[in-house]
């Protein structure tokens, strides 16, 4: 099966599945139904069945799924069985925020080292993570073999950024900067941007 | 115009055209065209002429749109003009990160105080936050009629804490929990789940 039949929205709900199926094996719980997994994971049941076709029938009808079996082919198929190394460009108030918030090492993900134009910068506490400058960025790459990274630099200057990352062979971005950010076909981008998060909540509050 | 018109995910893509209009007026410019704004925001121009229908029509045919018009016009949709009061539920590692994060407050958004179970608990810096213990929350929102909510507790309690939320008036809840909650109509959650993000990627790159 190739990984580009899987559409973008499908992968994921599939992390949600996979999270919520985490859950369940650590309450001891063997066997899901289909409904009960759906709601787990906040999507319709027809849903979840549709995007579990792209992993492999493995429901039985009238038991649902078993939560080891299917977790197991999750962890295959997401790829989140080895640790993934990642960079961060930008180590700004943000960037220093995310590195001290650990939570993506809890998930696997291990972030290897910063990346800044201004790599001697006093930053407000030691972050356990090495910052080098933008001029060492690409024989990093090219060494430890990095493929992603999470981009917190500021808006006006994360095009750029974003270029030399790309230059030096950076497949995935995880862009922070309340920007669109041009890149050629085969390098996904994945936004985050808290303040149209805040912003759209406050429309519905008003 | 009620609110309720426009569609959630038109609401976004106006956070982003209002953004893309910001940078322009930072730089001068006074009228864009629908397919340079479109490019800006990184949409199809037919999408932007679309969304800005629901923002009353502004444009000139052969002009474009007047840059300072439409701005004031969005930020009289949005509802940014004026400071939007949020609390943040759980000062843990991430809670934290985000406080000293700031660019919430530079969005427009006033992070009023913190809420934990352990209200007492050592914190790594001084986060400039006074934090109070759950048991101050229903008086405190009540008091300062705040209506929207940063959840950034750990998963296992977060449909408890949104609960709490919930019952004490809290209207909006931006999620970092990563699990699905359940609230009643008339309550809107956004979610933000920075591992996903990452895990989602991770998958495209193999």
């Amino acid at each position: 099966m190739s990984k580009l039949e899987i559409p973008r929205k499908a992968v994921y709900r599939l992390s949600l599945y996979y999270r919520a199926l985490q859950r369940l094996h650590a309450n001891a719980i063997e066997t899901v139904s289909s409904d009960a997994l759906a709601k787990a994971a906040g999507v319709k049941p027809t849903q979840l069945r549709k995007d579990l076709t792209h992993v492999g029938q493995l429901g039985t009808r009238g038991l649902g799924y078993n939560v080891a079996l299917l977790t197991a082919k999750m962890t295959e198929v997401l790829g989140t069985a080895r640790l993934q190394p990642v960079i961060l460009v930008g180590v700004g108030h943000l960037g220093a925020a995310l590195v001290r918030y650990r939570g993506f090492q809890k998930e696997g993900f291990e972030v290897l080292a910063g990346f800044d134009e201004d790599a001697e910068r006093q930053r407000a506490v030691d972050l356990g993570l090495k910052v080098y400058p933008m001029s060492e960025l690409a024989p990093f790459v090219r060494e430890r073999q990095v493929k992603m990274a999470i981009l917190t630099v500021p808006a006006k200057v994360a095009q750029e950024a974003a270029n030399d990352l790309v230059a030096v062979g950076i497949q995935a971005i995880l862009n922070f900067a309340p920007t669109v950010l041009q890149v050629p076909d085969g390098v996904v981008v994945n936004n985050v941007d808290l303040a149209i998060e805040l912003e759209n909540l406050s429309y519905f509050i008003r």
